[in-house]
This record gives C-alpha cells, sequence and structure tokens, in this order.
C-alpha cells in the first residue's frame, strides 16, 4: 500500500492506494486467473484452457498457466497491440487470432474449447475468478486497517464483487464504492435500473473497463454490496494518471486510475476520512503514454 | 525492494531494486538533507539554512527543513524547470533565483549564508549528508541478505560513500560498484587518475549526475570503497527508463536510471549473482520523459 501526503493534503483525507501495477503481469488479473487455474482437476489441467483477451485478463492467464505448467490457448483480435500480445506469447502461450470486424471472440474459444477438450477461462463472470479478485479486498483491509471508503474500479465486475465482499466481511463499516468511465457506465446504469443494462456504444480510454453489460454472476453481488457507482470523465482519468506519474512514480493504465481521478475530481467526497483505492493495473505502453498525457501537459 | 521475473530472465541474476522515486521528495537526497538538519544545534536551527540546487537536493532540503520548522531558503538558477521550483516553493521555502550565466551559485549561496548568519547546506561534500545516503545501503544489506553486488549512481558521490561505507560493514563479500554516465564520467577518470580530475564539458540527460568533479570529502572514501566504476551511453539511461516504466512500473528519472542501465547492457556482469541496484530518484515530469523517450520507441 502507498501513501503520498500530497494526495491527502489534495483530498483532506488519508488515503491508502492499493498499486497492483506491482501484481505480477502488471494487474490483478493474476490473482483470479492462478486461483481459477490452481482449482482446475488433474484431468482438467493436462487437457489445458483457452481465455479471449487482448489484454490483461489473457496476459495473467498466459503466465498463470505457465506457473501451473497447464497449456493455454489465448485468443486475441488481429488488431491487437503487438506489445501486449508479445507480453503473452513471451508467458509461453498459443496464441489465436480473431477478425473482430467478423468473428465473436467467445465463439472462437468456445470452438477451439470444443475442438481440443479445453476449458474456458472467462474474465470475470466466474466465481472463482471473483474470489482470486477478492484478495486485493483482503490484503487492503489487513494492511490498512479501519476505513470508511473504498474505492474499486468496475468494468465487468469480477473485482469490485472479490473486493465487495472480502470489505464487506472484513470491515462491515466502510462503504465500497464502484468508479466507471462515464463512456462506460454499464453498471452505473444497471444499479439505477435495477436490472443488467447493456450499452450500444462503449467509449473510453480504459480499456479494461470496457464491459459493453455488467456480468450475469457479478451484477446481483455488486447489487447488493456497493453501496454507490460513480463515474469520471475521460480527461480526469489522464490528469490521474499523470498525477500517479509526478507525485507517486506509479505507473497507472487508464483503467488503474479511476478510483484515483474520482478522489482527486471530488466525485467522491472523501473529506475527513480513512480511504483505500485500488489502482488496478499499469500496462501501458510509453508511447500510448505519451499520446495520451500530450493534451494535457503545460506548453 | 522490489524485484522482477523478466529482468531477472534478462541478467540471469537475481535483481534486488531499492527504488527510492518511492522516497520522500521523490530521490533519496531526502535522507542525507533529514539527517543533517536534524543534526543542527538549537542556534543554527532558530537561525536557518541555505542550499543551491534546482533538483532533488533542493526539494529534499526545503522539505526536511518544513518538517523540521526550519527556514530554508534554496538559492535555484532563472533557467530552472517551473515544476521543479513549483515543488520547492511548495515546501515552504524561500526561493532565491541566479542568473547562471553571470553568477556562481556557490557565492550567492555563501553571500546569503554570511549576510543572514544561515547554515550552507552542500549536495554531497558532508559527512552528514553521506551518512544520512548511507541508511540506502543499510536497508538494502536488511532487506536482501547476502549480496555479491551492490550498484549505485555515482553523482558527487555522497551516495555511493554512504552506501558503500555500509555495504562493506554489513555484506563485506560484496562488490560495490558505481556507475556514470559517459558524458559526465570524471569519477571513473579520477579512480584511474588516482586523484580529483575536473572536467571541463559535462554532457548528459542524468541531471542528478552532472558533477564535473568529485568531492573533496567523497572522493577519497569512494577510492578506497567502490571496487569499479562504470559508465552507460545515454541511449542505454532511455532504455532503462522506458524498461522501468513498461515492466517495472516505477517512473524512474535518468540518474536514476543509470544502475538499471548497466545491469541491461552487460556493462556490469551479473550473472549467476545477487544483486541489489539503487534507482536513486522518480523526478521527472511526464513531458520530459515522453520527449526522452519518443526517439527509443517503435512506430
Amino acid at each position: 500500500m502507498l501513501t503520498s501526503g500530497t494526495l491527502d493534503a489534495r483530498c483532506g483525507a488519508r488515503v491508502f492506494l492499493k498499486a497492483e501495477p506491482f501484481q505480477r503481469g502488471g494487474s490483478f488479473k493474476f490473482r483470479g486467473a492462478y486461483n481459477r487455474l490452481s482449482l482446475l482437476d488433474a484431468d482438467e489441467k493436462a487437457r489445458g484452457i483457452v481465455a479471449y483477451s487482448s489484454g490483461n485478463h489473457g496476459a495473467a492467464v498466459a503466465l498463470a498457466a505457465s506457473l501451473l505448467g497447464i497449456h493455454a490457448v489465448v485468443v486475441v483480435p488481429q488488431t491487437g497491440s503487438p506489445a501486449k500480445l508479445a507480453a503473452i506469447a513471451g508467458y509461453g502461450a498459443e496464441i489465436r487470432r480473431y477478425d473482430p470486424a467478423t468473428e465473436s471472440r467467445e465463439e472462437v474459444a468456445a470452438a477451439i474449447a470444443a475442438e481440443r477438450s479445453l476449458t474456458v477461462i472467462r474474465p470475470f463472470d466466474d466465481y472463482d475468478i471473483m474470489a482470486g479478485q477478492g484478495t486485493v479486498g483482503v490484503e487492503l483491509a489487513e494492511q490498512a486497517g479501519e476505513l470508511d471508503l473504498v474505492l474499486v474500479p468496475v468494468g465487468g465486475g469480477g473485482l469490485a464483487a472479490g473486493v465487495g465482499t472480502a470489505v464487506k466481511s472484513l470491515l462491515p463499516g466502510a462503504a465500497v464504492i464502484g468508479v466507471e468511465p462515464a463512456g462506460a457506465d454499464d453498471t452505473s446504469r444497471s444499479m439505477r435500473a435495477g436490472h443488467r443494462v447493456r450499452l450500444d456504444v462503449v467509449d473510453t480510454i480504459a480499456d479494461g473497463l470496457r464491459a459493453q453489460a455488467p456480468g450475469e454472476l457479478t451484477f446481483p453481488i455488486n447489487q447488493r454490496l456497493l453501496d454507490d457507482v460513480v463515474t469520471v470523465a475521460e480527461a480526469a482519468i489522464v490528469d490521474a494518471m499523470l498525477f500517479s506519474f509526478a507525485r507517486l512514480k506509479v505507473v497507472v493504465e487508464p483503467s488503474g486510475a479511476t478510483t484515483l481521478a474520482a478522489l482527486l475530481t471530488g466525485a467522491v467526497r472523501a473529506h475527513g476520512q480513512r480511504v483505500a483505492a485500488v489502482l488496478s493495473g499499469g500496462n501501458i505502453d510509453p508511447a500510448d503514454f505519451a499520446l495520451l498525457a500530450a493534451p494535457r501537459l503545460p506548453g
């Protein structure tokens, strides 16, 4: 957990940052992937697994599989970033490309799974994945002690469900607040509607939070456990990444910076409180960081 | 201390990184400044101090002085980066500008000190400063256990002298290697010559290591304690900053990346060894990072 005098002064609060950029694979996703894969039975492990993701889930599954000696196939878009594909391949996974214009990644993965008797590892809508992500909540409760507020990014909702479950059990007095980009506010809308709402268009730089709808399994949990879900603008996300770079010295990707953005903009009022915020990952290419940062920098 | 599987694989070694970007003020300089100021007597504390530096030493002295309730004057060049001057002023120090084309910062500071009976806090050539920086060595010895090699950046030599003293006392079997930019290799040349050599020109992006000559007090210590001093090229420093960004998720300034550059380029052969490397600071503006990184990035 990191703390920053500057951040505390800005928020008038005591803020603890759970910095998952330092997690293996560079994001919290390793926790869920490793938990899920380690719970496979011997036969499933021997047959192997398949996941679809060009991002942190793909890298996390590839890394967890390599540590557990499981063969992994990762289905990635032809258009994926070469750096991210290289990271996945670097962990020893078999890469299978698909064309996002004409194919569905879920269907490609399901076909491979059927053909080769592989287990599909879903990115969030899976209780073992949620339980793994929940270790973030267990650790922050252990490390920060009593808390008034816990902020967690919400994409498909696996991290929020896991952290919510852990925090509400260990620190029942703490409010758990989800944070979404305004351009991918499916969980905010779903909470207000009282049922899962699917967005037609998702538009955000936070590539880890581009879920169009909350998960079937994650949503009822988050509906019960989250005290609120707030949204942050794209510019606020970039400003939070720059604050983290300049003041915390931590590289945070857009998805990972949403909770910090909520604190810095006042979208979540933290004055006088003890707050934990999950910085969920740090996987951003330096070139992409420079491109995002340029319009927000002085001069 | 941070570790990285990717870094270990690249070097064929077990590498522990002492990450001073996370130190208060963003660099190791706080350690020496705080030690020096806390050892002032009550009278000296009441009169105040003066330091000359637009960089990490200035910020560290300003921060330490504010924590100890001491009035600080920091002499900075008119041409200094606005962000760095803002950081120094933000810690409550009185800023005094000078014109580097026509004035010497040492003389400006000496004149202010004489006029107002202030104590001059030198950046490295001071035993209390060296002792403070030496706590980096104490901590890395405690945290990493037995080590074969310790890598430390060398500018004026205060950090190297402090770390060398601590490491040679706590881990007598470890070799301590200084690392300089090739464009500011005053200590390498001085070690070979057997006496302090002054460079006419210093040319490096590593602004914390632009000393033209080793310190009068630091050099004899480093001459005795350092097993070697190696140099790294500018491009290797930028590549190490990018490696740190992309793989370690730590923002490292050019001076702070020199030890990592020495490992990644093989300037220091670490194969099969247990190695600690000091990443000495992380104070670089995002805009400057983007400018330095651009020519080294693919595409």
